[in-house]
């Protein structure tokens, strides 16, 4: 809660690190947002590069420009990121936080194509859609608007209910296990008139809970599914469990968020106790007795 | 909530224009209800002569009548679109408003098809299509009866809940951006023996995000599905996520709408003993017996 | 709510007739209870019967036996059906209500295959299958347990949202109709090089909405899929759609069994004005003030 | 509720037997926590052991390596398994029970194996498949955490929504078989030009149920699909009824997960103004101070 809570008076920016601290890094003043706004669309565009240049007739159309535009977005990223190396207070906290690391990536993966030698080893394809990964910068975008606050009450719900889902990703995954294994050994082992294995998709454990995750979670591509009798009815069994399974997260989410929603707390802190969370209607600390 | 409030004592229609709008644009009187069933009856035949005319069978066995049957509805619709126009106080904001546009669209494309150098240019087959838009104008029918309300209802819980959807399909289309690329990394680029591409379905970004839609909507076609161990393993886990991420935007509306649906209780205070949360319908207080 | 309301004391049965209607119509007495059971054993055994012949090899194995049982639980179901017909006091009205439509349609199809020109025209095999309704009279196990009150709990449910599921069917299926012409118009008309049509799976507006409908409603088969970028992209907008739209009816059946479950209404009713429904909580009765 | 009543006073454990009792059944000293982790990741790497086995190439390369992991790990659980019997006060009650039978379970096929008779009847891959049955035992770990009361608060809402449920199934099923007799009727029993059976996966009641439940569940594997226009809306209609059913259970636990949740208020009355309902964690009565 304690993220939420009002922020004590912030004092004005004192020099000219501050002034970039705050354009950079916060959402507050005018030119903050701006900065924001311009930054998201240039990781959008950015990733639109990655995405283009991974289809192959495009590539072989318009390579310059997309080349072009890459060193272009590359270029800025790093101007970006030794610019807030040098105004954070703490540059080497910011470099090995997660928002700091997903900055590298964002501009590391260009330089390397450069090298001939990484390139070579790593491919160069692989380290352009490692570029993808610049997306994640695009979460600072919650920090904009009136999203931050319905942002953490979404990942609140969901953290008050993880011991809930633990339990019940562990019940899913065991069932995963035992019903991959009976069909491993209903549908697995079939050998043609030559006595040669044939493949069914059933051909090992593994194989098998891959088909039991995509029927569980009722995805069902149909590349692997179950052709004797037995499979069948042992598959439908399980679709009708995961048909039923579906309904209990869906429940725990949803009663906690309704409970999150439910839960009309007052902004009030008790005079007497500095307790805080009272209920809306509350007249009374009900901690401490004292009148609100 | 204003929308919703009691209307003020209407005034009777004075003339003959004002007597043509309470028919066709309210429904109220009896009139106005039975102009609005016929419509809705003549708006559902026209849609179903659309789609039978794409049935090239049934294009070629009933061709003529099909044809006719188009022309009358086209023809009642522009008689319907001009009566609109008469008796409407400011026509022109009706001409640009949402239904005003469907209106138009839904008798355009019959006079563009009698057009040859339009015809020709746009398709015939083209123009037809467009016309199912027509059913657009059915939307309508929820002025016809107590459905309003309950699609206000509908309408504000979603609304209420816009921002948390907004962050929720933004973090799916990052993760389906993210996984996405990495798929394309895994399996896509493959080569045959003889060095040239294989289509896998992940052969671009763009690509391998359609597989990811597919995947994490639960939809599940198989047209394109991962082959590499290590493309199931991701695919896999990616559908445990869809499985847990899809329980989200479901507790948002349930928790929205319960908030909504408590809502109903009338604002009365008793006069007797101050109590609050009566219901809508009491007449006397259910905790001290006084008249409200 | 009269259903549930409590039954006035029930008087003794008679004679032979009332005795037999109390253990052929309902579940309060020993001898009711033994029969419901009996009965819905006799059902399920039937229609396993009926399911084991539509078996090509079960059939022709197996044959006599299953022929066998056909006629004794037709004769069984026969002489149920005469005999409710005796002890019920208005045969009649029996005969044209649901269970009464439905106990014929178990027993007249047998009787039909018997008679070689009724069979020669509507086909042994479909007379056969109609017998599969017979499993409709299973529903009267509802009767047997603690089960009625839950079962008329979710009708209920389900009632009071049938407003809002109705405006939720009606975009649905307007969201289909506009989707599958569009998909048609994207995908469809596809000619080979020859000019002859080529089938897609989106050549008439009917076909795009059953592509619709398995896509929306995430079911996904994977028969007919996009196969143009284009149409690949309305696919990925339309399943995000489906992937929002489907927590809509969640939350509108959600939010009504919390409402009922939280109305824990008391059973009193009102000796002032004889209303019944009044919260648990109530002194005073909320229409008329009289004391509880 | 009696299972989350406070525990009496335990009594320090007297014998070296009450120690290993302490030990491997319960959770709450130092070394049984440590003893139940040193299991689970046992129970863990075992299984993975039966599912690499499983793979044929990984068997071929490293037989000799999985099976000596194998005979470590069964001999790892059958000491314990021996110690479990002879610490515990009854060691028959043990033996016949869940848990006790899933650890037998967990070592004999093993040893089955190592019977030629046997291995030769059974088959030496379906014993081996039988280990994977091992990963029941991993349900102990909701002992461990903070799990177990989630664990039970998850049994407790499916538990209490049980006879909804079963309403529910019941439903579900006898829409399968009719909806699946129905399907019979419209697919089946093709015949080609030759007048030889065509497979449709609809030429029988138990197949085509096979299809319904596919469809019904929105798994849609795509390996059966109608291919009559009759079929197909039929298909429709189901698939349309799918996505309304589902909602139902949904909506069921989680009204039944918000009455448990709802339920944490503490049951105290207030001496001053007899209010009730008072948050758990309240001292003070929030409405007039008085100290409860």
């Amino acid at each position: 809660m304690s993220r939420l809570a009002p922020r004590p008076q912030r004092r004005e920016p004192q020099n000219w690190r501050e002034h970039l601290y705050e354009i950079i890094f916060e959402a507050d003043t005018r030119a903050g947002k701006l900065f924001d706004v311009v930054l998201l669309v240039a990781i959008l565009l950015s990733v639109a590069v990655v995405m283009l240049e991974s289809v192959r007739s495009i590539r072989s159309a318009h390579g310059g420009l997309l080349f072009a535009a890459e060193w272009f977005f590359t270029i800025l990223f790093t101007v970006e990121y030794v610019v807030r190396l040098i105004c954070v207070p703490r540059p080497l906290r910011y470099v090995f936080s997660f928002y700091g690391i997903v900055d590298l990536l964002a501009i590391l993966p260009t330089y390397l194509t450069a090298i001939p030698y990484v390139a070579g080893r790593a491919g160069t394809q692989r380290l352009a859609t490692i570029r993808a990964l610049r997306l994640l910068r695009a979460f600072r975008i919650f920090k904009l608007a009136h999203m931050l606050s319905e942002a953490e009450a979404l990942r609140q719900a969901i953290w008050a209910a993880r011991a809930k889902i633990a339990v019940f990703l562990s019940v899913v995954l065991i069932a995963v296990v035992i019903v991959g294994s009976a069909m491993h050994l209903i549908e697995g082992g079939k050998v043609d008139a030559d006595g040669r294995p044939v493949v069914t998709g059933f051909d090992s454990i593994p194989e098998s809970m891959y088909w039991a995750i995509v029927t569980m979670t009722t995805v069902g591509y149909g590349d692997v599914s179950p052709s004797t009798p037995a499979g069948k009815a042992l598959a439908a069994g399980m679709m009708m469990l995961g048909y039923c399974l579906i309904i209990v997260p869906t429940g725990i989410v949803t009663a906690e968020l309704t409970h999150v929603g439910a839960k009309k707390l007052s902004t009030q802190v008790c005079p007497g106790c500095m307790a805080e969370g009272h209920d809306a209607d509350a007249a009374f600390c009900k901690y401490c007795g004292t009148h609100l």
